[in-house]
């Protein structure tokens, strides 16, 4: 506890937070605001109400997203509010019917979009020919991403629960057919958006020591290698106290990469963005 | 104003935040709170003063982007903190040496990290060939960009300022050698951090109206185009504003995605990926 904690006698709210992300006794100074305890607190939400999102929640989700910082301006991204649940209910099954999907009263959907740029440029007489690279599909994967998280941030602080579907990666041919997307437009990632259900309360899932992330002027190969074993432990603390399979982080890294029957059909992605407009120069 | 701001005599917040950042009338119901305001507040800012960013403000933002949702928790993202002048100045001209970074007391590199998991699944016996797929370079640049988003909302609702600088992906295997990256470590973008400078005080940018970004249960590629005109007014107002050159946003999308000489050296950007590590199956 920090010295001012101990005056004020408040509870030092940023070590608490630290307390529940690392369970390894890190202590952070007492300088905490409202962001800070929405960022710290995020759990990804499974189980929610049947309660509607508020119209008003999504624009301000939306103007939250756009606040995000974007490559040169371009703002590459667009996203699809999904509250039709013959559409959720189709995107669930390419996702291998996830019980988030099935439960969130809204669905959206996070697109690099190269597709608006290029009518952009092609209304001022371009071929946009610098679109047609890697790093263009990067600049939209990564603004749209950026823009995700801050609506996240911001619906977490509004009282709502969100969980990230990269599972839509796993076809985004048939994800494209179902929301009419055009060349040059690439699903992401889908966002559960709804009010967490009381009855069923996630919790804070623990990272990686900070020292095993966080490397000082050069990258350092061995950082992680001290935090292995008690972040195994922390891992599996958690797991026992939200009744999940006990497995130790390591085990489960390798067997999510270990083949390539684990990326779930996604090892064809280069294939499919290119059918779906990236030429991936 | 909405009615209860009318009745409370408080300005409405968030209103006024969108009105600067959309500059179109745009109004947003009276439910702000800290994390909004730093969310809905942001700008870029390339102006520091030299005072340096205390350790405690970097452990916070890495717990912060540490926070961050992480696909199937693999966190395949790290970061470095490089505060020494002459790595620095040698990412600066990489970079094409921008005022921000010169002046920035902090940059972080922000890593798309297949090196660690691949290392924990060898020593679990694996080969970990999932990670050779450009599905898996696609996981580590997403995860990196959520977490920076957090560190950017948390640095911000501190008081700080940053800039993102996609400029380090000009030469990739450069900023690799300067910071001793390994194979399967790709620096995505770098985050200038430091005080911003009251006498250089920055603005709110302008974005399109939400209408050209949103789209309800179908793309609809037509969309954005009503939003062109009015967009192009209110960020000819902003520059002006900034004592910028003024250009019509549409311009300058299509110069920035024009030609491939616009992409200033990232056109071979899969090669030197590939170089760096990454099989992009």
């Amino acid at each position: 506890m920090t010295l001012s904690a101990s005056i004020t006698g408040k509870p030092d709210r940023l070590t608490a937070l630290a307390a529940r992300r690392y369970r390894n006794g890190r202590s952070l100074p007492n300088h905490s605001n409202e962001a800070l305890e929405a960022i710290l607190s995020h759990r990804s939400v499974r189980d929610y109400l049947p309660q509607p999102v508020p119209e008003h929640i999504v624009d301000i989700a939306v103007t939250a997203a756009q606040s995000a910082p974007s490559s040169s301006n371009l703002q590459p991204w667009s996203v699809i509010a999904v509250e039709d649940s013959g559409i959720q209910d189709r995107l669930n099954a390419i996702a291998g019917n996830q019980r988030q999907i099935a439960q969130a009263p809204l669905l959206l959907i996070w697109l690099a979009d190269l597709a608006r740029p290029r009518s952009i440029a092609q209304g001022q007489g371009s071929n946009a020919d610098g679109l047609d690279y890697v790093e263009s599909f990067l600049l939209g994967i990564i603004d749209a991403a950026l823009a995700a998280q801050n609506a996240v941030v911001a619906l977490e602080s509004l009282g709502l629960g969100t969980c990230y579907i990269g599972a839509i990666r796993n076809d985004p041919e048939a994800v494209s057919r179902e929301l009419g997307l055009p060349d040059g437009v690439f699903p992401v990632f889908a966002l559960t958006v709804g009010y967490p259900d009381p009855a069923r309360p996630a919790d804070v899932k623990p990272r990686l020591a900070q020292e095993a992330i966080v490397h000082r002027n050069r990258y350092d190969p061995t950082a992680h290698r001290a935090a292995l074993d008690s972040y195994n432990r922390a891992l599996r603390s958690f797991q026992a106290e939200q009744g999940m399979p006990c497995i130790d982080w390591t085990a489960q890294v390798s067997n999510r990469i270990g083949t390539v029957a684990a990326l779930k059909g996604r090892h064809v992605l280069k294939d499919v963005a290119r059918r779906l407009g990236f030429a991936l120069k």
